[in-house]
């Protein structure tokens, strides 16, 4: 998948990744053109793209950011496990850095190559090994792209919870690596809770599998865990014994129309009083509607309206709406039950979100608060775009708290769409620091990678860098796994 | 909570634990005499047992093992995390193992104390410091009851979803510490599902907090992720930051008698096939159910059958119960649908397991299998059970792929309770072993601790060892917390 691919990713906020703000390239780290050399005579010509060539070129960044102009990098695209084994064995014996990559559809930069460095991409390793319905696991490759293995479950009857709004785009591997989240996972839990065994392999190319193929499984340390979202600083995940779990055997989507985005919050936290919990629970706010109307020529806002979109699934549906509507009404919502058709177009739209962004420069980010702290936030962001003059949307996966705010600017004639004005990277500033007075956190779901580094020590207390770090140095004594990100 | 009571715990398997085979006790290490020294200026005066004081005796061991006769330990009992953490930093200065001790129900000799040791129990940090049912939290400190959590949550509508057997007498940091599984995890998952964020005391006694308040977050490593399960060898769990779920409106009981074991095994695969995903699915063989019977005056015994007890909750309860029936009776199996009263006699037989064990030697055991080989697994646990020519019973959470095989022997008149015959020791040997050749684990959920390490090195592969010892080593550079457990 390539990036120009991945950024008509559902929850692509940009129309262009944004360079790397850095002094260009110094000059090249020892090591590279020998490991290169090594790299061609043991990996097949297909295996292996050299810098500059031009399938090298879609691997010099993800969704987010890019690497800085004149940044030298290979690519290894290797086709079976041990070859994933030949590139890391090579590069540790010469200490060039490796960025593992999934399907290219990050949002935290977390994918963008260092001068000198090989970008390991795990796309072609894209088996699903086996499906065992009784075991309840599916056993995938990294490559294995997520809405793939949804398809090849559904006919079985089953289906893999953890669905990020990119499942049609983006991997498994990159999923576990940022320990992806989505729509479903306040009902469903986040890829997390979905994986219950790796195979990986470490820095100096040993193969390692970790975890287990029953549910429960507690000998030795959980390394498993530990890799999950560790976002390819500690080893490179190239399959997964995955949980799946059966298809509910019905859903039903309900959309409740609120005064404002504030009084939306408020009726997240009703349901939560409820014995109701929704599989889906997404709130898109007033600007939101309209950009979303403007960039698919849908309907959905009216004046400064909210909407929550909420998907009911399992046994008893029409209790769980019943149950649903009549909190959502005492909270003053309006409440439309649409139809399947009408609600297939809805969770379209809503995956879909933004659009592309033509025409504008837009910096979309991702926190997650204490969800009784919903609609503080939620009015915190739009008092951010007031005081910043900039338009300030959010989709938000409000039954788990994440929010996905975006601020924008539209690009006037003639101006360079990569320079994205400061402000806008001022009002994602003030969008980080007001997550973490409310007691949330920097990224609920996308990652730290490069593009979020800065405000790490705001969130992390300094106990905690000590053991990151150690354990860093403890699978990676070289650091050639993903430098510079993540942590 | 001391062994004593703990020994009534509903999965306790021996009437009293099995002292540790090892030499008897050397000479005592140095630092000891002075660490103690210092902890009696530091701590007050109930917050430490020196060695040999008879409030220090109940913390030898736990329900499966104590210390060898002879060995020399204090036990420190802070009653604040500051005490904890002064015990910490004073032990890490003399390098005096601290063996960290929730409420002494474990099951594996995590617990045991070595000679010149500190046991640091945290019973007295039982404050719930917290319940948020908007952010659907709670906040406890580590040595909160388990039960004791979800009775104070039932009056809100809510439910702390991990429930060990011995939810009644074990504790929240036990809990985290051995990852605890139970009854209702193939729905709501283990411990690890339930725990967003620690607060820890490192060995060297600095305090941090990991993890996050909102169901999402992926900053940084995922340290909570990490010391879940860990035993004690990385951390002390202080307090923690749990998720907790709505009560479900309504439940069920079904109860499923099948021809034998092996038929009651192939009945939870035919329910894995279904959409119907009970919250608890617990099997017991025709053995176990004479041994319950007789520890109990029940009357669940009928030839050689076996049973499945099973639990829906939820939503559409009577449309679960509907499909699960059909299942079950396609199956071959007769059905009974008890009224509350009756399924409450069930499950409180259940709970309480096979008893004391008065009168015999007994061994439980705790692995787990995928669970398209339970079938196969019970068919060996009988053919283990004849061939050593001892009682095999087994209390499974079967829909997990967890058994809970024990193997029994009468004690004759005059015999030395504590001597347990080798035979036993063998079929338990004869079980790891089994479960590892059909792709299992050697624990599904009591843990490693001491008395599994033997077989350690049979499940996890040689590449995984260097990764945990450089972890550990991570964590605590001296060695000094809970060494030789777990790892």
């Amino acid at each position: 998948m390539s990036t120009s691919d991945a950024s008509s990713g559902p929850e692509a906020v940009r129309s262009r990744p944004e360079p790397i703000a850095e002094a260009p390239p110094g000059p090249m780290p020892d090591g590279f053109a020998e490991a290169l050399a090594r790299l061609r005579e043991e990996l097949s010509p297909d295996e292996l793209h050299l810098p500059g060539a031009p399938a090298a070129a879609p691997y010099a960044g993800d969704v987010r950011s890019r690497a800085a102009t004149g940044t030298v990098f290979a690519v290894a695209a290797p086709r079976t496990v041990p070859a994933v084994q030949t590139v890391l064995r090579i590069a540790h014996a010469h200490r060039v850095s490796v960025i593992p990559r999934g399907a290219g559809t990050g949002l935290s930069g977390g994918a963008v190559p260092d001068h000198g460095s090989i970008v390991l991409t795990l796309e072609h390793l894209d088996r699903i090994r086996e499906i065992d319905v009784l075991d309840e696991v599916a056993v995938v490759e990294a490559g294995v792209i997520t809405g793939d293995l949804d398809a090849h479950l559904m006919p079985l009857g089953f289906f893999y919870a953890p669905d990020p709004a990119s499942a049609a785009i983006s991997s498994i591997g990159g999923n576990i690596a940022t320990n992806a989240g989505g729509l479903h996972c306040a009902k469903y839990g986040v890829t997390r809770e979905s994986v219950l065994g790796l195979e990986v392999v470490l820095a100096d190319g040993t193969l390692l599998c970790t975890g287990h193929r029953s549910i429960k499984g507690v000998t030795g340390l959980d390394l498993t865990q530990l890799i999950i979202g560790s976002e390819g600083t500690l080893a490179v995940v190239v399959a997964a014994t995955l949980r799946i779990r059966p298809r509910p055997p019905a859903r039903r989507t309900v959309l409740a129309r609120f005064p404002d985005a504030a009084a939306a919050g408020r009726g997240v936290n009703a349901i939560s009083r409820s014995p109701v919990r929704p599989a889906a629970t997404e709130l898109m706010t007033a600007p939101t509607l309209r950009v979303v109307d403007a960039a698919h020529g849908s309907e959905l806002a009216r004046g400064d309206s909210a909407v929550l979109l909420l998907e009911l699934d399992g046994y008893g549906v029409p209790e769980q709406t019943a149950d649903l509507v009549a909190v959502l009404e005492a909270e003053g919502a309006h409440v439309h039950r649409p139809d399947d058709a009408e609600a297939e177009m809805l969770w379209a739209l809503r995956r879909a979100g933004r659009g592309r962004g033509e025409g504008t420069w837009r910096i979309g980010e991702d926190v997650a608060v204490p969800a009784s702290r919903l609609a503080e936030m939620l009015e915190q962001v739009e008092e951010i775009g007031r005081g910043r003059g900039v338009e300030a949307t959010v989709l938000a996966h409000a039954g788990d708290g994440n929010l996905h705010p975006a601020f924008a600017l539209p690009i006037p004639d003639g101006a360079d769409p990569d320079r994205v004005p400061q402000v806008l990277h001022e009002a994602a500033d003030d969008l980080i620091r007001a997550a973490l007075a409310l007691g949330g956190t920097i990224s609920g779901e996308h990652g730290i990678g490069r593009a979020k580094l800065t405000w790490l020590d705001l969130e992390l207390p300094p106990a905690s860098r000590q053991p990151q770090s150690r354990i860093k140095a403890a699978f990676d004594p070289c650091g050639i796994l993903n430098p510079g990100k993540a942590i």
